[in-house]
């Protein structure tokens, strides 16, 4: 009977993401959807992507937290247009939560469409909101065993971005095998190692993104 | 109809996780509900504060993770009774979880249980599990926005570890700032701050967990 209730939840969601999907395309914007552990880094490497397209592709944000407007005062100061969802305790964006969002933004005036999920590992790799690709950040600092704790979010994204790699020197932290396993679950991840700090490795994974983007 | 399904469930998650704390309480031992985020460092500080009671409490440990048994392995390592709980998806424990798991230890033979959660800053906090106790521990290096972004974790937990401090001069990010803030949440909150990898701070949190134990 759970189960029931859970497939057909999940089948709506389905619905509505691929009507977003179509949206998106008529409109001709590229959407992301970026997901990471809390603190990884996600406000920060839309912040240094967006400092990277200035003058070359017009970028949207819509920002997905439990509560609070932080994330989307931080992109609204780079003069971005912003929407911030609070989903009032759910642990993940849907593609209903999307749906409402993106009524408060100008799509054809977009090259590129960032949707910030609420931090978690878990939930947001089950639920599509209409996304081009699905793109997972990881801290180095959390730790060098997440692929292989948390593997769904691995096997479902397009990119990897490691980030905070200015901190490995003062951690026991093995890149390598973060690497490793992440592609033996996903053999075809683009993988990038940025600093959002120091602002190392941003270009590249700046690079290839622009390159997706029609 | 949603909610009342979602009701439901939590009615009958209470439910259990009240029988696991009579059952608990009857075998002498106190339950911590241990959650963060992942990477956070939950089994490390596990580790460090089973150390710290060698020779002076009995320790058990229930790991929660969606896939894995790296943790388990570590802890058992030590030399400690130790149960895995593979959620499968599920990105949190909830009491059934633990119901189940309990029968493969012996509780009269512990003093204390650390129910190690899966990493995740939300739903964790919203299903009991039979704990005496919720802590939280969160690493600086997450940044010092957390607390008004997941507050519910904040204001179920008795107590916050703030781990990887020594990670601090490395980082902006203003620890008063993560204080003020989970404190104006919940005022009794008792904050501890530490680093397992260097050690410091231990003590202060292991002798004020003791002091807890009956």
């Amino acid at each position: 009977m759970k189960i029931k209730v859970v497939t057909r939840i999940m089948e709506a969601n389905d619905r509505i993401a691929a009507e977003n999907k179509k949206f998106f395309n008529e409109a001709g914007v590229y959407v992301i959807n970026l997901m990471s552990a809390p603190g990884a880094g996600k406000t920060s490497l839309i912040e240094r992507t967006i400092k990277e397209y200035q003058g070359k592709l017009r970028v949207g944000v819509i920002e997905g937290d439990i509560a609070g407007t932080e994330d989307a005062q931080r992109i609204g100061g780079l003069g971005i247009p912003v929407i911030q969802i609070n989903t009032g305790g759910a642990c993940h964006l849907d593609a209903n939560m999307i749906n409402e969002a993106i009524v408060g933004l100008y799509l054809k005036d977009l090259d590129l469409l960032i949707i910030e999920n609420v931090g978690n590992l878990v939930c947001p790799a089950e639920f599509k909101v209409g996304e081009d690709m699905k793109v997972m950040l990881l801290s180095v600092t959390e730790g060098d065993d997440k692929p292989l704790k948390y593997p769904l979010m691995f096997q479902e994204s397009s990119a990897l971005v490691l980030n905070k790699i200015d901190l490995l020197p003062y951690t026991n932290v093995d890149i390598g095998k973060i690497k490793k396993n992440s592609l033996s679950l996903n053999p075809t991840l683009k993988i990038f190692e940025v600093s959002c700090k120091t602002g190392e490795g941003i270009g590249e994974w700046a690079e290839w993104l622009q390159s997706l983007v029609r």
